[in-house]
C-alpha cells in the first residue's frame, strides 16, 4: 500500500444514489469515508436514468399538449422540434445537478477520487493509478449496467444509456424488451415524432405488474407512431450501410435506423476483485444479508448491485439504513415494503402493493374496484385518453392491499397511497374522505364499480 | 292545488349538485321524487362553477407550457389565442354535461320541473306557472348567488357567472375581492394575456387559509400581468364611454374594460315564502339541524343554501346523508371533517386540516416542517417557479394535521392527503414511507426542515 497513512472508517466505491448517500450520513457522522466514481459523480438515476428519462417523457408530451391547447382556444402556426435543443438543456441540467451530489460530498467532508476502483482485499482498495487505500468498511454501490441479449449482431444495438446521448433522433427505431425501460422510451420515441416497434418475447408487458394495467397499456402504447408486438423475439440484427435490419423469431425482417436494447440491467460486480470470497447470486448480483453485509464482513453492499428492486429510492433508503447503523448505532426501525413505482410512459403509471394475482393468492377473496373515465383535462378535445384506477381490497378485512393506476398524475398520487397501504386503511376509509372537486384523485374516494373473485 | 292528485314523497327546489344528488337517491329508494330548475340543470357547479372555471384555468396555463416547451425542444413559430373557440367549446362541453345530469335524473326516475319554484307551505311548492304541489318532504337545495358589495355604481361590475358568458376578453380587467374565485380568476385573466388589478380592502388574501400559503400565493400572483393591491376598497364605480373608473379607497382613480366581482356569494332563499317561519341564519343562509331539517320540520336544506362551505362535494355528501337518512333509514357513520380543498389559481394551491394558528391554538406546541423546491419540470427552463409544502405536526402525538402546497398538482395530492389526516398518520408514517422517485410528492416523505412553535 503506497499511501499506508491514508486510511478511511468507510470507502464506497460508485458515486451513485446510494454510494453518495451512505458516504455523506458516515461523514456526518464523523467517519473517515473516501469515494470512488469512474465515470460522472450521480450514478445511473442523475447521469442516465431517472432524470434524463423524465426530462426526455416532458419533453415528448408536449405534441400532445398542443392539440389538447388547440381546444382550449391556443392555435400554434407552425411547431419545430428540436433535439439538439433538448439534449443541450438536458446536459447542462445533468452537469449541474452531478455538481451538486460532488459538492454535498465535499461540504460533507468525503474525500472524492475520480477513478475506478477495485477491492482487492477485505479492507483494501486499489485506483486505477495504483494507490491503495485501507478502510475498515468498504461499500460496493456501483449499480447495474445494461444487459443485452446474446443473439448475432447485438453490438449493432445500443442501451438506453447511448440513447441520451444521440446525435440526432432516428426516424425508425426498434425498441426490444417488455418492462419499464422499454415502455418508457417507446413512449418517448412515438411522443417525439418517430416511429416505433416494439419487440417482446413475452406474451404481456410489464411482467410483475397488474394484468389489467399490463393490458390497458398495451392497447394505450399501440397506435400511429407505436406497433407493440408481443410474442416476438429478435434472432439477429444486420447492418446495411446506415439502416439495421432485424430478423424477428416470426421470420419478419425490419428495417430500422435504431435499435434500443432495453432488456433489463445486470448488477455491475467488474469492481470485486476475483479472489474474494464474496458470494454472487444466480443473476450476478451481490449476495447481502439484513445488515447488506456480503459474505466478508467488513464489505457491504446497497442499491442495485445487490438488490433486485432497481429503484433510486430504495437504494438511498438501504443507504441511509447502513450508515446509520454501522457509524450510529442507530438501529430505527426502518422498513422497506409497499414500494410505490411509477412507469413514465405514456400514459403514465403508478402502482403500489399487490396487484390481483398476488393478493388473491394470499388472502383466497378480494373485492376489486374499477374506474375507467376521461379526466376533465380531455373533455374539450378529441383526445380520447381515459384514466384507470383499480382498488384491491382484502375482503375479510376490508384493508386496501392493492393501488394501481394508468393516467395523468399516476405518480403523485401513488406515493400518498403508499402510506396509506402501509397504514393498512379500509374501504371505507377512503369513503369517508370528502372529495376534492374536480380532480382525478376524487374518483379514487368514490369508487363503487366492484367485483368480488374468490380461489 | 290545481294537482291536487299529483303528490311527491319529496320536492327538490334546485337541481344543482346537491338536489340532484338527493333527487337521484331518494328515487332509486322508491321515493316518489319532483325537481324544479329555473335555469340550467347542473347548478353552479356545472354551468358557471368548478367546471368551466376549470376549463378557464387550464386554457390559462397553456402560455406557461409554451414557454417550459421552448426548453424542451420545442418551438412555435407564432402562437394566437382565441377566446371565441373557449368559449364555444366550454359552452358545448356544459350543454353535454347538464344532458347528462339530466338524463341521471330521467333515468333514476325523477320528474323534473322547468320552473321557479315557491315553498308556499310546509308541504306545498307553487311553479311559475300557478301549478301546485304537494310533498311529504321539502328539499332546498338552490345554493347561493354572486354578493356586489354596497357602493355607487356597483351595477357596472359583473360577477363571476357573468364572466363565462363574455363575448371577448377585456384586455384591462380589475378583479375586487380576496377569496379564492379573485385568485382564480386573476390567474385566468393574467394567464389569458390580459391585465388584471386584484384589489382587495382585507390585510391578506385568502383569510382562513394558512398564513405562509396567503403570503406565497400573494409574491407569485404579483408580476407584470397581474398587480395585487391589499389594504384597497372600492369607493365608486363611474362609466365612461366603454371604459370604467374605479375609484379606490386610497384616491387611485383606476381605468378599466371591465370590472369583477368577486365578493362572496349569498344564500338563494328567494324560494322561500317570507310568511314560512323559516329560520334564517344572519348571513342569510337557511339553519339547519344536524338532519339537515330547517325549522319547519318537513322543510330540509342542503349545500350552499344551507352551508359556509361553499364546496360542491360537501352538498353532494349532505344530500346523500339526507337521502339516506330519511328514504333509506340508513344512518350510516358520515362524516364531514377535515375536507381539502384546493384553489385552482397559477399555482395552485392545495389544503386540508387545521392552519398555523389554529393548530397553535388547539395544540399549544406544533412542528412546522416546511419544504420549497423547483419541481424537476421547470429546471430546463428560465421559468422559476417553486413548489411549497407545509407539515402541520402536533409535537405531543406527533400526528399530521394540517397539510398545505402551492404548485403543481396540489390538488391531486392533497386530495389523498386528506385521508392520511383523517387517519391520524404520524410524522413516521411519511418518513416509512419508500419515495417514488422522481416526484413532487416524494418530498412530502423526506421532511426535515423543522421549526417547534409554543403558545
Amino acid at each position: 500500500m503506497k499511501n499506508k497513512n491514508t486510511d478511511f472508517d468507510l470507502f464506497v466505491v460508485g458515486a451513485g444514489s446510494g454510494g453518495v448517500r451512505a458516504a455523506r450520513l458516515a461523514s456526518q457522522s464523523g467517519a473517515k469515508v473516501g469515494i470512488a466514481e469512474k465515470d460522472r459523480i450521480g450514478g445511473t438515476c442523475v447521469i442516465r436514468g431517472c432524470v434524463p428519462k423524465k426530462f426526455f417523457s416532458y419533453s415528448s408530451k408536449f405534441a400532445k399538449h398542443n392539440t389538447v391547447a388547440k381546444s382550449y382556444g391556443w392555435h400554434h402556426e407552425e411547431t419545430i422540434f428540436s433535439w439538439d435543443k433538448l439534449i443541450e438543456n438536458k446536459n447542462k441540467q445533468i452537469e449541474k445537478l452531478s455538481g451538486i451530489y460532488r459538492s454535498n460530498l465535499e461540504k460533507a467532508g468525503v474525500k472524492i477520487f475520480e477513478s475506478e476502483a477495485n477491492i482487492i482485499g477485505s479492507n483494501i482498495v486499489r485506483l486505477s493509478n495504483g494507490d491503495e487505500y485501507y478502510a475498515k468498511k468498504i461499500l460496493i454501490a456501483t449499480g447495474a449496467k445494461p444487459n443485452f441479449p446474446d443473439i448475432k449482431g447485438a453490438k449493432y444495438g445500443i442501451s438506453s444509456d447511448d440513447f441520451f446521448e444521440l446525435e440526432k433522433l432516428p426516424q425508425k427505431i426498434i425498441v426490444v424488451g417488455g418492462g419499464y425501460i422499454a415502455l418508457e422510451f417507446s413512449s418517448i420515441i412515438s411522443g417525439l415524432g418517430s416511429k416505433c416497434d416494439l419487440l417482446y418475447r413475452g406474451d404481456k408487458l410489464l411482467k410483475g405488474f397488474d394484468q389489467d394495467i399490463s393490458r390497458i397499456i398495451t392497447q394505450e402504447l399501440q397506435s400511429e407512431k407505436c406497433n407493440v408486438r408481443l410474442n416476438t423475439d429478435v434472432i439477429e440484427i444486420t447492418k446495411n450501410e446506415n439502416q439495421f435490419e432485424v430478423l424477428t423469431s416470426d421470420g419478419d425482417r425490419l428495417k430500422a435506423d435504431l435499435v434500443l436494447f432495453a432488456t433489463g440491467r445486470l448488477a455491475n460486480v467488474d469492481c470485486i476483485n476475483k479472489d474474494l470470497k464474496i458470494k454472487i447470486n444466480f443473476n450476478n448480483s451481490v449476495w447481502v444479508n439484513k445488515k447488506y453485509q456480503t459474505t466478508i464482513p467488513s464489505i457491504f453492499a446497497v442499491g442495485d448491485v445487490s438488490n433486485s428492486d432497481h429503484l433510486t429510492p430504495v437504494a438511498i433508503r438501504e443507504a441511509m439504513i447502513f450508515a446509520r447503523n454501522e457509524f450510529e448505532k442507530d438501529n430505527g426501525n426502518y422498513v422497506i415494503e409497499n414500494i410505490p413505482t411509477a412507469v413514465f410512459s405514456s400514459p403514465e403509471i403508478g402502482t403500489v402493493g399487490l396487484n390481483e394475482d398476488q393478493a388473491l393468492k394470499k388472502y383466497k377473496k378480494i373485492d376489486i374496484y374499477t374506474s375507467s373515465f376521461r379526466p376533465l383535462y380531455y373533455t374539450l378535445s378529441d383526445i380520447n385518453i381515459k384514466t384507470y384506477i383499480k382498488l384491491i381490497i382484502n375482503n375479510k378485512s376490508q384493508r386496501l392491499v392493492g393501488f394501481h393506476m394508468v393516467g395523468d398524475d399516476a405518480a403523485e398520487i401513488t406515493q400518498i397511497i403508499s402510506t396509506l397501504i402501509n397504514k393498512k386503511i379500509k374501504k371505507s376509509d377512503l369513503d369517508n374522505t370528502i372529495p376534492l372537486h374536480p380532480s382525478t384523485s376524487e374518483e379514487i374516494m368514490t369508487m363503487r364499480d366492484m367485483v368480488t373473485k374468490e380461489i
